[in-house]
């Protein structure tokens, strides 16, 4: 069982920034990238998102940059994959040759109910709530990613 | 959220020896196959799974064919998932390019659990059970795939 990788980039995105969100710091989609190995035009689309959902902000400029809001490190992590993974189904019922099944399947009912489990057990947990220590003290160590010194290139 | 096709089609293929298991039909994976839109081979592979599993049975000549198991039949789906989706991750953390937060993170922990809590959502619904009127009905709408007439092929 698996979660979209969109939502997987954007929950690590979101780790990294309430992590390296420092004064002095400047973070932007490429270095994002190479945190979470990941395309930069893959880590942009999940930036613009989360830019959309008030989770991030982005400033161009010097001193810019993209930085975490304080609604992005109170997210739920459950009410965040439940908008990117969308109302969509755990299996796929429609689509170009739909089950015959769908219309009356009590396996999908099931399964909503079991993906609304999934979810609700993320609910209770925020940003801030996973990226705090021990998490956080991995993510200091990926300190070449955000020092001060990767400002100088922009 | 999804889970894997194999699981899906594995589900699917239970559903249907359940409905289509009567006296004088004989299901094959080539049938099974058409019904839930997959390939034969494919499906062959599930098969042999389901097999190992103790959950359906497989009989070669005249008279032969798939057949679901009582323990099939009292399968549970959560169960089911469980073997089938394996002690995986919700998202990758290892691999070639394993995540750098792997061995700390506190989200792999909520994962895990939340993915717990789908299984465990299913956990009390049996094969039997998602079979039960309406499926059943539309199910036993699928008769081509497997009305006696089919079973003069072999």
């Amino acid at each position: 069982m698996t979660i979209s990788r969109l939502s997987d980039l954007a929950v690590r995105t979101l780790m990294l920034l309430a992590v390296g969100d420092r004064d002095g710091d400047r973070m932007t989609a490429a270095i994002v990238a190479t945190s979470v190995n990941a395309s930069t035009s893959h880590v942009a689309k999940i930036v613009s998102r989360l830019v959309e959902l008030g989770a991030i902000e982005s400033r161009r400029g010097r001193g810019g940059g993209l930085r975490i809001t304080e609604a992005g490190r109170h997210l739920s992590v459950g009410a965040l994959l439940r908008e990117l993974e969308g109302p969509g189904e755990t299996v796929e019922c429609e689509g170009p040759q739909p089950c015959p099944l769908a219309g009356n399947c009590r396996l999908r009912r099931a399964f909503a109910d079991a993906r609304e489990a999934f979810f609700a057990t993320l609910d209770p947990l925020t940003v801030t709530d996973i990226v705090r220590s021990p998490t956080q003290q991995v993510l200091l160590t990926l300190e070449p990613a955000f020092s001060p010194t990767t400002s100088n290139d922009g």
